[in-house]
């Protein structure tokens, strides 16, 4: 029998999943255990791919959705085993919110609603919290993209048990001043790189960020340094100063025109892109992504940070966000989830996969 | 016999003093040859500290002049042994500028005027290319300054042979901004301490520097960043950011006034003084130095960088550079020094302790 009990309560199966360490690059443990639990349940057909599991019913419905989340964590602080408060409901240590509550609710609803009234595919899956290379999604969307084909997916990211649609996109670039080297005794005959780059800390300082309203949400666009760094010796005028900058983007932009929007600020200054990740749109004018808002209460909020919604969109399935927990807890070591959101997303989701009206 | 031959041309002896490999830290054998030299011969009192070597004459003169140079090298560069190019009178190698020509110089005079009209106490001394703590001049400073009473000393600093007067101060702050870290993907929660720093490079980019002109030398300041930082992570608003800057003052401000002057530059942002030498004035209207420039030809150039000269004024002394080889060619590997440049220097400044008349 697996060391995971599916037929227990979602919360106890989160402090289950929370209490298997699962660092980034350690996820084998969890994995194994996931695949085991899955693959006693006669209604799914369970596929592995690395520390990725994905199952499937195969029902033959009009609609098929993904519903999505990752296995690891960022490293552990001091914040594990799990340690359930019950004064006040919350549910503490590495993973809760991030994303081991979402894992559960997939989990229960893998093994609670054999006939869903839509085909389901559940994903589980390894090292999104570390460089992409590693991201078990993206190797899917690469060696089995038919795995992932949907009419919608639910990324179980925490979003407050609140639906936040699409995300924004991020890309990073650097922005170099150059200049030339001198003594710093004698600085009228060099240039001083760090000088030159005033214009691009005045620039990021004025700049004002687009407030672009999509399918009804309000997103909020950002231009950022992220590091600055220059200097040789402290008798030197540097010949190079660098500011890293980062640019969070609203889903109504390309990552082409977003990438040119940067590049135009910074007109001058040599521009190196560093990082690119596309926005996704919200997609809520799809069918199954209205049935769904509807079937969990109604309330979207649009999604700021960059998530593997994009990679859906991508693929082009839409997608969204909604699982228990504050993402603003997310990495932080105090980080922890209100088990009532936990349950509130089982009973909705389970709900809406049944075809039932949506709970209160 | 000692390894070093003061009956031998300056040149040969610039060579011999070079081919002693004398980096920082490791000045014991060139302090051994140079003191074993100086020990044989007879008028002269000698006494050593540490690899610091001290040689006087005491003739009861009414004057008593101080003659200095280093022994130490910055790091090898693939610039060792010397190399004499016949074509171009150019001795190539690691210290041949900075500054064994003019230790060269120091130890030709030592050996070669007896009997000055003036005292005269020679100095060679360690660790000046490093941490002002290990500076053997500084050492004296502290435990025999009575070593170095003078009317007038002359550091052997390169100075293409021509005398600079007095030197520039130098002092380091740190200039902080500071702010409130947020995720970048919701950066209006926060506050971007990279942005904050915008003014402090306007400031450094508008700074306009005072030229000074103080005993008919006009000095030139500088306010640079030498160094900048600030970063947590790629995806994080930075709370702080921090530029180092140094300033360069001229020697009609004290250490306390330049710092207030830099202080003042940044009002409003958090300072730190790091580093401070104060400056020194040329002091040419002392009678000992006016003799001195009129006997090396007149001409007079105001010292930018900070050298050493600057410990003389803090004891009273009244003190210039003048010594053979570029300035800017120090700390470089293709560091050279014009043979004719040591010759000179050796002729103007044996004629000047003999009390003869300056050379054309």
């Amino acid at each position: 029998m697996s060391i995971l009990d599916l037929s227990t309560d979602v919360v106890s199966l989160t402090r289950a999943l929370v209490d298997i360490e699962s660092v980034s690059r350690g996820e084998q443990q969890i994995a194994d255990a996931v695949e085991e639990a899955l693959r006693a349940l006669p209604h799914l057909e369970v596929v592995r791919h690395g520390h990725t599991v994905v199952a499937r019913t195969d029902l033959g419905r009009a609609e098929r959705v993904v519903l999505a989340g990752h296995l690891d964590t960022v490293p552990v602080h001091d914040n594990l085993p799990s340690r359930l408060d019950e004064a006040t409901g919350l549910l503490h240590g590495l993973g809760t919110c991030d994303m081991k509550g979402g894992d559960a609710v997939i989990l229960r609803l893998a093994a609670t609603v054999p006939e869903p009234v839509r085909d389901v595919t559940y994903v589980l899956y390894e090292a999104e919290e570390i460089d992409e290379v590693f991201n078990g999604l993206r190797h899917l969307t690469e060696v089995a993209p038919e795995l992932l084909e949907a009419d919608f997916a639910i990324l179980m990211e925490p979003s407050n048990a609140v639906v936040e649609a699409g995300c924004q996109g991020t890309l990073r670039v650097e922005v170099r001043a150059t200049g030339e080297r001198a003594h710093s005794a004698r600085s009228w005959k060099g240039v001083n790189a760090i000088h030159q780059a005033a214009p691009v800390l005045e620039r990021l300082r004025d700049y004002e960020a687009r407030r672009p309203v999509i399918d009804g949400l309000e997103y909020h666009e950002g231009l950022n340094a992220v590091g600055i760094r220059g200097g040789v010796a402290g008798n030197v005028l540097p010949d190079e100063c660098v500011v890293e900058v980062n640019h969070r983007f609203a889903p109504d932009r390309s990552a082409e025109e977003a990438e040119a929007y940067v590049r135009g600020v910074f007109e001058g200054f040599e521009v190196t892109l560093t990082d690119l990740g596309p926005a996704a749109l919200p997609g809520l004018d799809r069918p199954a992504a209205a049935a769904f808002v509807a079937a969990v209460g109604g309330v979207v909020n649009p999604k700021f940070g960059w998530t593997d919604v994009a990679r859906f969109t991508a693929l082009g399935v839409p997608a969204v966000n909604y699982g228990p927990g504050d993402p603003l807890l997310a990495h932080k070591a105090e980080e922890h989830v209100p088990v009532d959101q936990v349950r509130r997303c089982e009973e909705r989701l389970a709900a809406w996969l049944r075809g039932e009206e949506a709970t209160a």
